[in-house]
């Protein structure tokens, strides 16, 4: 079996990579070659610790395993160390043999910014300008540095709840040579394409904040009861999702269903436009929302990925086992 | 992070050791400090595998982690390896960091053994005399060599389906020192501890083979549809298991349940007897059975043993991740 320790990660995987990676996986979602199986998710009465598993098979790509890991609150605080862990484990699915463990951190990262960067290349209008980001933490940086690079931006704007984060956003846009707006929420009107990543319980994106034609991707909400934006933004948009049974469960689409705003009929696979099975966008008024709640064969496709990378470049350590 | 290749295994663990481990976990489950998570189990539409997750916490013993693997049916013809794959993999409960993995097919053997051999430690008579084994597979000479350490046993007797394989438990008997005699299933009536351990979908032992005053261990049932003894059986001993919702749904107990011919409330875990919260057996001639179902925690609890013994030797591969 082969090892790629987390501190080998960040200089063997690219944007690129991930990016064709969830795309893949996704394509073989909605095509039935690949599934994700339930997730345990557990509050194990140590530490505060949610701990879990979120395994999958794609028989395209190969991919079978999980992810395990979770959530440590007070990991930073007592050990130095960041609170979400995880470690990614693939399985030979011709014997059932342990093939790899990867670490799992920079991947989560890299695979949520990757859903983001998917949807807004399948379903953002071509002449986008202005980015918008709800959320300046740790992870808005990377979905928005992915995001940068699938249209033509020449602005970013943003808004975060504690605004004093928002030079963590500016620094990303800078760098790719854009300028940077904070701006109130009404201000993303401007915003050809939005991406959310905050971990609210209520709402702060609203329909009357959003312009028609705009592309809106909600990627924080992954948990019953988290909302990001707006119930009646879903029901005015063409919903699309990673997976159909998180979006109403544990999605941004929990909200809209349960106020009977929409049914789970009205969400669609990304991986169904990807595969030209969906139409996708229809319109330059439209707005498109995808509500991107992360499934494991995420995971385990940008892992693989990053095994083949790192054997390539002789960083994998094999071990017999 | 260390690393317990399977071939390390044999030469490690002791039955002595997984007895130990495996009456700890019991005890724990029994005491609330220890908990299985949810069961994954997936057919995964390649190779005819099922493949999962068994995962569980210990606070006492701190074990959290998980088995992965499965059954690949053809792995044996086609790759020479055997069908059953998995590996424990232990994480840190303080920090949520992989910890340790660990091959598994050995331990599953190992542990599966010394569960039915810590249910007769603390059910079966202290006379007895006479051990019975319904099957005579590879895993019946785990449960057998396991089972004899534990009573002043005199003889083995044995029955399976197919008796040219009768041999298999023959020596193992004869190596303990014991004689062997093959038995029809009636002729069970003069064992004192029986251990059943077959793949059946239908009972072979009826309530008319057991003698009052037996010990019995149903080891082969765990997945709906399986049985190996007449649900009669259940109703006239009392029953012990693992974890009672699996001995309701998976175990042996299924078949009694949907029999009306008892309840839930009728199952006592096996760990509340080696807490000394249930008395256990009562009277000499009282039958005692024991439903064996298969835990993550048992898992857990040997791999965790397992490592320790691996460091303490110098045999365990320290990995920097």
């Amino acid at each position: 079996m082969y090892i790629v320790p987390e501190r080998e990660i960040g200089a063997l995987m690219t944007r690129a990579s991930a990016f064709d990676a969830v795309e893949k996986v996704f394509a073989a979602m909605a095509s039935g070659e690949a599934y994700n199986f339930p997730v345990i998710r557990e509050a194990i009465g140590h530490e505060e610790a949610l701990y879990g598993f979120k395994g999958g098979f794609d028989r395209a790509g190969l991919s079978l395993g999980l992810k395990a890991g979770g959530y440590w609150p007070n990991n930073l605080q007592k050990h130095g160390e960041i609170n979400h862990q995880s470690t990614v484990f693939l399985f030979d699915p011709d014997t059932g043999k342990v093939a790899a463990m990867v670490g799992g951190n920079l991947l989560t990262a890299l695979r949520t910014a990757a859903a983001s960067s998917v949807s807004i290349a399948h379903l953002a209008r071509k002449d986008a300008k202005v980015m918008g980001m709800v959320g300046a933490g740790h992870q808005a940086t990377f979905q928005l540095r992915a995001a940068l690079e699938q249209r033509s931006f020449e602005k970013v704007i943003g808004w975060n709840y504690h605004p004093e984060m928002l030079p963590n956003i500016e620094k990303v846009a800078n760098e790719a040579g854009l300028p940077f707006e904070a701006v109130p929420l009404d201000g993303m009107r401007e915003a050809d394409v939005i991406v959310s990543i905050t971990s609210a319980f209520a709402p702060s994106l609203m329909a009357a904040h959003v312009s028609p034609g705009t592309h809106l991707a909600c990627m924080g909400t992954d948990t019953k009861g988290k909302q990001e934006v707006d119930a009646a933004l879903l029901a005015a948009a063409t919903v699309f999702t990673d997976e159909i049974a998180q979006s109403v469960s544990i999605g941004e689409a929990q909200h809209a269903i349960a106020q009977n705003l929409m049914t789970e009929a009205d969400i669609h696979q990304i991986g169904a436009v990807i595969n030209g099975t969906h139409p996708g966008r229809k319109s330059a008024d439209e707005i498109t929302l995808f509500d991107g709640t992360g499934v494991g064969l995420q995971d385990l496709a940008v892992a693989a990925a990053v095994v083949d990378l790192a054997i390539e470049k002789g960083i994998a350590i094999k071990v017999d086992v």
